[in-house]
């Protein structure tokens, strides 16, 4: 697959594939589609995200109920980063021959504890047998409060940046499986694999924050900022500076070896959210933004030049971030 | 996967995993799922259905345009089962690494001219590498004219039972592959691998099946007619017989040693409709019927008695049809 990377082909879809409609109110190039069903009192959300082992995961590392809540998870996120809330989602699991019925209650059980929580309900899907690993697509509706989602495309330059809870937690937790630790040793250990295994998707946040119209743009981290950044700022039109002073990073990660900024920046995986908001607004925001959340932090501004660079501390040069971030193509 | 089959698990999922909601019209068990968003003036259709290199298709069989049509087209018919109308479908691709840019936009090709000339529209999906083959997902949406789908189980005893088209007709075009004739060597052949190759959704047939009221029930035949007539009657809890003779069978297949009414009875891929018109208005229902469709013909009825019992001609006793259609989980 030498040369092919996944932005190139969504740019080959949408030049070549997409189509107009006037129910759809947003197609492909976004974490979503977003439709508009005639006579609908709400948005619909789409996303389809797909788990395949050894690309994605090895079922040595997870439980099947883990394996179940983060195929959902993935899905889950990218609806959060359009502000929708989820509804409905189908399954499509192709299964090799080793697998019993005793794997597969494990994995709709996890699935279907994570939907519970949302509110999200299985509709349907696709089973079969599987010719080498385990595969799960799946594929989740949502719907935005008033009509309201947010794209990648509304920042502008002189917008700050904000990312939700810690970078770079789940990349040291899959560090750590990578080194044979499946089991943590201590709570850091544990939190970083737990991370990695069963990501917690931001749903209320997002609905939240979309309904607050603070936000002009927003997306998910599953690729990793240096990867996902240049994405939203393609869609905006601007460039980005990021501060390295400011990155919530995952200090714990040095015990074992990992460099906590390097995660931040380039780990994927973690399913935060990185949204923008107007300078002039970014005080009231923060002040409206509920102390019961998931922390925020303000982790640099969008800018008129074109590319993302970074500090690596205060009052250090700006420098270009190279992305290094997990592209299914590249690895 | 000894001891799984997909009845099992759909029944599990509908026991366990199963939920309600008031825009939740059809949840898991039929051909697809029926939605209905607040205050919109259709119903929303959903099915998602994969196929998997070596379990679904070879890819020396077919043309990447041949296989991105057949991805979508097993959805559209999951569609045109419920009587809506295809409107917008998402993909999820894995593909190994020697597949390369072409392959991809071959097969984007062939999914893009199906799904334009039904109308459908790529919002979105995932793409990834593929540790081993090929794995196509497609999720179709489609909308109901009036709210009016079709589903599997509105069937009575003493209903004629219908199918469109001609049924064995792609098993045959299987027949040559498994057989090394990827090239047809007369109009018979290439009319076989045809079918088995692109096939054809029926979505405009359901949407007026649907449309026109006389029908009670439907579901597409994917499986074959004695693995999926079972499930009909399952869901109208009734049995069914089915008269040899009226098999609009694929005669050419006996040329190449195939027998037409095996083929009818347990081929699958057909991607025909089966449904259910009340005897009393099925004289009404077949002067009704576009003389411009498929060929439709009436192959049985439903009955009382649980179970599927078929004769193989004219006056000969009814004997047990055999599910021997092609189930993921048992091939």
């Amino acid at each position: 697959m030498h040369g092919i990377d996944e932005n190139r082909i969504v740019r080959l879809l949408r030049t070549h594939f997409g189509a107009r409609n006037p129910s759809l109110i947003k197609g492909i190039g976004d974490d979503a589609a977003v439709l508009h069903p005639r006579g609908a009192s709400e948005y619909l959300v789409i996303t389809t995200d797909m788990l395949l082992e050894d690309v994605d995961f090895r079922r040595s590392w997870l439980t099947p109920a883990q394996l179940g809540h983060k195929s959902l998870a993935v899905n889950l996120s990218d609806l959060a980063a359009m502000g929708a809330i989820p509804r409905f989602f189908t399954v499509a699991l192709a299964l090799p021959r080793d697998v019993n019925i005793h794997w597969i209650e494990g994995f709709y059980r996890g699935m279907c504890a994570l939907a519970k929580r949302h509110g999200a309900i299985l509709i349907g899907g696709d089973l079969s047998r599987s010719p080498s690993g385990i595969q799960a697509v799946i594929t989740a509706i949502g719907e935005t409060s008033d009509r309201r989602p947010v794209y990648r495309s509304g920042g502008r330059p002189g917008d700050f940046l904000y990312v939700t809870g810690v970078l770079g937690r789940a990349a040291a937790g899959l560090s750590l499986l990578w080194h044979g630790r499946i089991h943590g040793r201590n709570a850091a250990e544990r939190k970083a694999l737990q991370s990695h295994r069963v990501p917690e998707p931001r749903c209320e946040v997002g609905s939240w924050l979309a309904r607050s119209r603070f936000v002009r743009c927003m997306m998910d981290l599953s690729d990793g900022l240096s990867m996902d950044l240049p994405r939203l700022c393609a869609a905006s039109g601007t460039g980005a500076e990021i501060w390295g002073e400011k990155l919530p990073v995952y200090s714990p990660a040095r015990r074992w070896q990992c460099d906590p900024v390097t995660l931040a920046l380039h780990g994927g995986e973690d399913f935060e959210l990185l949204f923008a908001v107007s300078a002039r607004r970014a005080a009231s925001f923060e002040k409206a933004y509920p102390a019961d959340y998931p922390s925020i932090s303000r982790i640099g501004r969008l800018r008129r030049e074109h590319g993302v660079v970074w500090s690596s501390a205060r009052a250090t040069p700006l420098q270009p971030l190279i992305p290094a971030g997990f592209d299914h193509f590249r690895s």
